[in-house]
């Protein structure tokens, strides 16, 4: 058995069951390996953020361990920007990244870089066998690593020696340990904060936003006036009817210093106090209020959802959680807009669906809109990097083909990693992807206007660099160039009907939705 | 003045004319100053491996240094395959990579990342500026360093406050110092060493590969039967009829092991000694040959040109260059096949043209029959890395808009950065697009025969990992979304007819050429 089929094994031993590529001569011999380990399915990427952004979208709706391959350190790199979505959302993700022959790089052919810089990026361990024989060894730790709590992309550096020469030995991946728990102490002292009666914000993230985390938090909130507030962006949110839901922290440092308007104390579970997601002049960074305590229950990487259970029972005893009534809105008529859009999509959101949500400026109302719709979950653009919610889809698609993945795409973001149209198509994903076409970086328009510059706003060269409609892009030439049928909807009527069939058909859809940009 | 002018003042000042970008929110006062500094022209892509590319393609046709702004970390991610090939080709590139506020990323914002960590890995001087009255002091180091002989990448990361406060100053660019002097005593040793008349290989590369190094180079080889050889990928070839012509050194090693084969001697010039593109088991890194001596008449840097106008005149006196003369193939006629299609880019290239060459393994007759062609010159892919090809046109076609740009590209490669389409319509470039259509990574099919691995060949996986044909991808479709008049050949000629019109008319087209791959 050569290295690379020993790699492999000892992934698919240790519960890895895709391997999302974009391989070159360096990883043939991975590749050829594929046929031997037939347990491990080949998902191809025309783009290695497509299968960066795939992983991560696996990881997240599998709640398995994702792996990609990818072609040296240019191959790497095209890949980074969704890993680094990826770290930030703590999935658990095994890159492999092929490289020259040990002997090779000494003579720094072109394709020779310092992967290890690349790499160490992302911020979690690096691994590189020597040769055929340390390939299972070094696969099982890096799977073990990409698993400790709270999940981390693990990268494993194969030179191409070391994938084609015999002598592979399969390793065992030794089971992670379990995320750390809080101490009864720092349990018991937040409770005694809440029972005080001060002003209390509860900040909840990560593995709290699904329903364990969720409910908790709404017993705490109903016992006590807690303010629960969740992060900005998430990992996985579980949502709809049936579930309690909170409002998401604001992207605006004014938003969030008047979300906590008044509390003294700001307890954070499974995720990071709050702070901007940009600087702006003359506002702060971090916003817990000044002269308000800022409290952890449970670090990023603790058990917050045990904690939280915890610490409800010690405050709010049997106080049962509020949960949303089912509740869909009327289906809009006439010009979609910015207001009436997402009604669309949660008056027809069929049950157990997995949006994507890469809504940037327009997707002000999604959140109310589906509050009371059917349960669902939300995967969300977790590092700020744009270009990930095509990939995700691909990814939440390939994890979960029995449920529909419904990609809510700004049509800026979606520029970035377009040929995940084609993987799905390829793969027959049941995935529909709404494009939210509104020909500008409308986002950018808004943080210039954020900024007291107006000077810009009007000129044209300004203007023309956050401009996307000369030429408009055709998403319904784009999506039938990579082989996914598509259709355009400008009005509200128009969306429903093509978002209806989308749903009813099998395989992936795309819709040009026209939504004009906030004045 | 605030910083962010200060700093584009200061690169117009040292000669920047365009500024290539895909900006965010970290980037937004350096946007609006485009509004003060008319003189840069601001060209957007819609991804950022566009961005790099085309500066790229600009630095060496325009022979002027090129500028990027990107967002971020996870932006120059995304562009930092590009800057790989870029670095190999030894460009003069600008990198300016926005950041959060100076005192922002203690909070760890989800976009914050280690930007110098990925910066360098480009090996080019990184700087910083602390306050808006360093900013033009750093944009002028930075631009120096970048044109430091042979050229390299220089980054220059801005923090938001330094570009939004006030209190900028100019900067004044020092102008670098010129390539480094090849000393009389190197030149006199090898002089002798080609007059012992021992069998001598002369291997030229970088500024080498240009007319008056040619020109040098066919003389010493008329005069002394010195076997010449061009390095395989290039910055910039000058090529056609009145020019000499060598040939390149091979893509497999046995290739240049034949190339080489019986010399004593293997001297260099502005570029390094042959060494393989990839390892194969059994095949020798280092490819001249044992037993022969390497010689470097000028390392990349030096002033590789001048060195070998002196060789020239101390070996071969008054002995004339032998030029390719003016050459035709015949328009070919059915089918489009490997063999054919270059004849018709051969038999209709106009005068001047730039050929953009990301071929791969469709581009095996491309030198050949284009040799007599008008002078012409051809920008490769430097650094091995895929996707360089429609980017390097957009910044070719952006430094000679007078000129006809005829980017060949294989439809894997066209894949990672298809977008620049889009800004080849909205610049209205004069791009002629020729996607060499083979449905497949027919390179990865030949890799893996290279490999003595039959086993993999036939099995389905393997196959399906370097298959492209399901889905087909429709390039006519791509072009028309991105605003490209696009058609489809599949004779030689329907493609001699395309070729022609789109040649005549102004602005981008592209041509979806059907191609079999090689057996």
């Amino acid at each position: 058995m050569n290295g690379a089929e020993s790699l492999l094994r000892t992934l698919v031993d240790g519960g890895v069951e895709v391997l999302f590529t974009n391989p070159g001569t360096t990883e043939m011999h991975m590749v050829g390996a594929l046929d031997s380990v037939p347990e491990l399915r080949g998902v191809l990427a025309l783009f290695e953020g497509v299968a960066t952004g795939a992983a991560d979208g696996y990881a997240r709706i599998a709640g398995k361990p994702a792996a990609t391959l990818l072609h040296l350190g240019p191959g790497l790199a095209y890949g980074l920007t969704n890993l680094h979505n990826s770290r930030r959302a703590n999935s658990p993700v095994v890159s492999i990244v092929g490289d020259h022959a040990t002997y090779h790089n000494t003579f720094d052919p072109p394709l020779n870089s310092d992967i290890e810089a690349l790499s160490g990026w992302l911020r979690g361990p690096i691994r590189r066998p020597e040769n055929a024989s340390g390939a299972g060894t070094d696969a099982a730790a890096t799977l073990t690593a990409a698993l400790e709590a709270p999940g981390q992309i693990a990268t494993m550096i194969v030179p191409s020696d070391v994938a084609w020469s015999d002598g592979g030995v399969i390793g065992v991946p030794v089971m992670p340990r379990p995320a750390p728990i809080v101490t009864q102490e720092v349990i018991g002292r937040i409770a005694d904060i809440i029972r005080s009666g001060d002003p209390t914000a509860l900040v909840i993230g990560g593995p709290a936003v699904q329903e364990a985390g969720l409910s908790a938090a709404s017993r705490i909130a109903a016992a006590s006036g807690v303010r629960v507030l969740q992060e900005l962006y998430s990992n996985r949110v579980e949502r709809g009817a049936g579930l309690p839901a909170f409002p998401r922290l604001g992207f605006y440092p004014e938003q969030v210093v008047a979300q906590l308007d008044g509390v003294r104390h700001v307890i954070v579970a499974g995720t990071k106090a709050p702070v901007a997601f940009f600087a702006y002049p003359g506002q702060p960074s971090y916003l817990v209020p000044e002269g308000a305590q800022t409290h952890m229950l449970a670090e990023v990487g603790q058990d917050a959802v045990a904690a939280l259970v915890q610490l409800a029972d010690l405050v709010a005893g049997g106080t049962a959680a509020q949960v949303t009534e089912p509740r869909r809105p009327q289906l809009p008529t006439g010009p979609l807009t910015l207001q009436n859009w997402a009604d669309v999509v949660a008056a027809l959101l069929p049950e157990r669906a997995i949006i994507i949500d890469e809504t940037i400026s327009s997707g002000t109302t999604l959140a109310d809109a589906t509050a009371g719709a059917p349960r669902h979950d939300v995967l969300m653009q977790t590092g700020g990097a744009m270009g990930d919610g095509l990939p995700l889809a691909v990814g939440a698609a390939v994890a979960a083909p029995d449920r529909p993945v419904v990609a809510l795409e700004a049509d800026g973001c979606a520029m970035y990693t377009g040929t995940a149209l084609w993987t799905q198509a390829r793969e027959q994903l049941n995935v529909t992807t709404v494009i939210l076409n509104n020909h500008s970086y409308a986002i950018l328009r808004q943080e210039w206007g954020h900024f007291d510059n107006r000077r810009g706003v009007t000129t044209p060269d300004t203007k023309q660099l956050l401009d996307l409609s000369n030429p408009a892009i055709d998403f319904v030439r784009l999506a039938e160039a990579y082989g996914v049928p598509a259709s355009r909807a400008t009005t509200g009527e128009e969306f429903a009907e093509q978002f209806s069939q989308a749903l009813a058909e099998p395989g992936p859809h795309l819709i040009d939705a026209t939504i004009p940009a906030a004045a």
